[in-house]
């Protein structure tokens, strides 16, 4: 994979240039797409900035993610060929870093769950995941140092997790999402890929303009709790492998390992994800409802379908069950006993095929919570695909996930 | 005026159609718009629908709101012709309900503090206010019975009291802000404009799905708070009368009023309001900074300008001081014998002369607050120009202040 912070030590260093690093990704889109299929267009003459901190980084923008310069399709055949006026602020501030936007990367439709095209990186008879395919399998292929995803359920950390590269959804709101195409207000968060703990450590900070969250130190012993929520499917059992094997391993590092459980309330708020992201769908995407229903995917046209009903009474209970869950989330962090929580990125390995993006039963009720979420890679399975382990951490507290992230990287490498 | 309620009656009774209503409005746009310059755009041949509560109702839909049916220009030349995609969701809401987005109305650039030229609908040496500035004149010129604007400072309530209107800026996020230009995501919120509280009340109930606010009791005898802060530089003599004068018009009609005074974190928390809309200001206008900065206005291009300097840590400790004032306006309603607090509208009349869109220090708290607010007109200068009073409620209470509003709309009537 292509690392930002080794193309970056190499252009300081002078051995490589800003161009020179754009063009190392260029060769391998060219090598590798044609069997990812990851992007929904690229740039044929990026600009590339010669000085900022990012100079020489070509990211990948989620195909939501409006942009001046490329079309910004939605993943849908109604918005195809659409040019938004402006670049959302997270693309603007992207090319004032220095940062080449060299492509838009494929989503599901929307955003939601009816697959893309793309293909798993590490096993192209396997989904990449979703909705953020493109980004996740164009870091995973190697052909990007880093890339733009959003997530309203899992849609960050479970393509991550399925792509073998390191994904983060940051504390809600940490990066704007204005200009991103909304599929639930409360929910949609943007999020990056990269391929080590250190290179997502690094773009977050200078995103959001907070270099803390790069110089979080690597806590000597961070305190794990270990959670495998009761209020979820079982996952499978290579995954649960994984989770254990990430803890001994933080454990060897020094960490201080226990089991934790949720309490009830969490599996309230669990319940109530799906009831607030439907009732702001509906919204969300009444134009497209109103004027395009024919056109949208069969899983998304459903949802929308049955979103119809959902009332603002219930939609009004499932915020105060999640309000109140936040609160007690913090002291889950405050009292016990918990710097990070370590838990799994997804219920297994990839779904084979493409029919399927995966579940995102293990990211929901952390999106949800808005607390930030790291998904590291641990292993691969017999098959060849990765697993990852997911650190979630307090509140604005994104450091020290990525901290303790960049712990278990090291102990599991 | 044009009432929602009196259209309505009339449609529902069959002595009008909706085609009829909306022949109203564009009628009386004819006789008016010229002197008023309301509009950015009209449209001209609206589809009116013959079904649903608001069929027949022409609404004015703020130039910063995404239409897909008309240009959505951003009160800027950088916008001139700009059609998106999408209806925003309101709007699609809208038209839903069987209104008939007739026109767009003008707004300061980006909802910013440069002039637009439209006129005081009540005087046209006068400023209509602003930002919204098209919507509020628009209503008071009896051109339209409902327009859509928004407020991130004053920009509805100041410009419906300089004009002589309803304006209701809901509780925050109680009608999405999807589709609409964003200044600034944590303040930005969509605000009506109409002859009446209860036509106000009327559409903001079918807008939100929420028939409660328009069915709350007039509460016989609310107890009101009336507030001066002492934190914003004085009002002038007639608007301070004007407010005693509706304090002693509820309190006849059976209201208890009494005198209340902000604590001090109050006073903070206004002075953190800037800091909150500068720093994301220059994120959410960032493209148009970079690519257009010589084409922003004066105004606008020098708060952006200074914006650049608001560092990270200066907003994290402004949204701090804004969360605990929020927690403590809860009690100010929970314990301080308060149903509602009265407080002025705008530092007086609308300002003489088109340079000023007039002063939103006593808007900008409240919308810091994201408590709901009703300005309603209780008399006219001896200049001819109207003055109102503004009518808050606790978060989510938006039925309460508008039944409030209407008590003293009736006492003062």
């Amino acid at each position: 994979m292509l690392s930002l912070l080794d193309l970056r030590a190499r252009i300081d260093a002078g051995t490589l240039t800003p161009h020179g690093a754009v063009g190392l990704a260029r060769e391998a889109i060219a090598a590798r797409d044609d069997a990812v299929r990851a992007f929904a267009c690229l740039d044929p003459r990026p600009a590339v900035a010669q000085e900022g901190p990012l100079a020489g980084i070509a990211v990948g923008i989620k195909d939501i993610i409006d942009t001046a310069d490329l079309p910004t399709g939605m993943g849908s055949p109604i918005y195809a060929g659409w040019r938004p006026k402006a670049d959302a602020p997270v693309v603007a501030r992207l090319r004032r870093l220095g940062a080449v936007p060299l492509a838009k990367t494929t989503t599901t439709p929307f955003a939601f769950l009816d697959p893309t095209a793309t293909r798993n990186p590490r096993h192209s008879g396997h989904s990449p995941g979703g909705s953020s395919a493109g980004s996740a399998a164009a870091v995973g292929a190697g052909m990007l140092p880093l890339a733009l995803g959003t997530q309203t359920g899992g849609s960050v950390i479970r393509p991550a997790a399925f792509c073998g590269v390191v994904g983060v959804k940051p504390s809600f709101r940490l990066l704007p999402t204005v200009g991103v195409k909304c599929y639930s207000w409360a929910l949609d968060t943007l999020g990056l890929f990269a391929a080590r703990v250190g290179d997502a450590a690094r773009a977050l900070a200078l995103l959001a303009e907070r270099p803390g969250i790069d110089l979080v130190a690597d806590t000597g012993a961070p305190r794990i709790g270990v959670v495998v929520p009761d209020f979820c499917d079982e996952a499978e059992a290579d995954a649960l492998a994984a989770l254990q094997r990430a803890a001994r391993a933080a454990e060897r590092a020094g960490a201080r390992v226990h089991d934790l459980s949720l309490a009830p309330l969490f599996g309230e708020a669990f319940a109530c994800h799906p009831v607030i992201q439907d009732y702001e769908a509906r919204q969300a995407l009444a134009w497209e409802y109103a004027h395009h229903r024919e056109a949208l995917p069969p899983l998304l046209r459903a949802a929308l379908d049955a979103a119809q009903d959902v009332g603002t009474d219930a939609y009004d209970a499932a915020r105060r069950t999640a309000h109140r869950a936040r609160r007690s989330l913090k002291d889950v962090f405050g009292e016990g006993d918990v710097d990070v929580i370590l838990t799994l990125s997804a219920p297994g390995a990839a779904p084979e095929g493409l029919a399927s993006t995966g579940d995102s039963r293990f990211n929901r009720l952390w999106t949800l919570m808005g607390v930030p979420c790291v998904t590291v890679p641990v292993e691969t399975t017999g098959g060849g695909l990765p697993l990852g382990v997911q650190v979630i951490a307090r509140f604005g507290d994104d450091g020290r996930a990525l901290a303790a992230a960049r712990l278990i990287e090291r102990a599991v490498g």
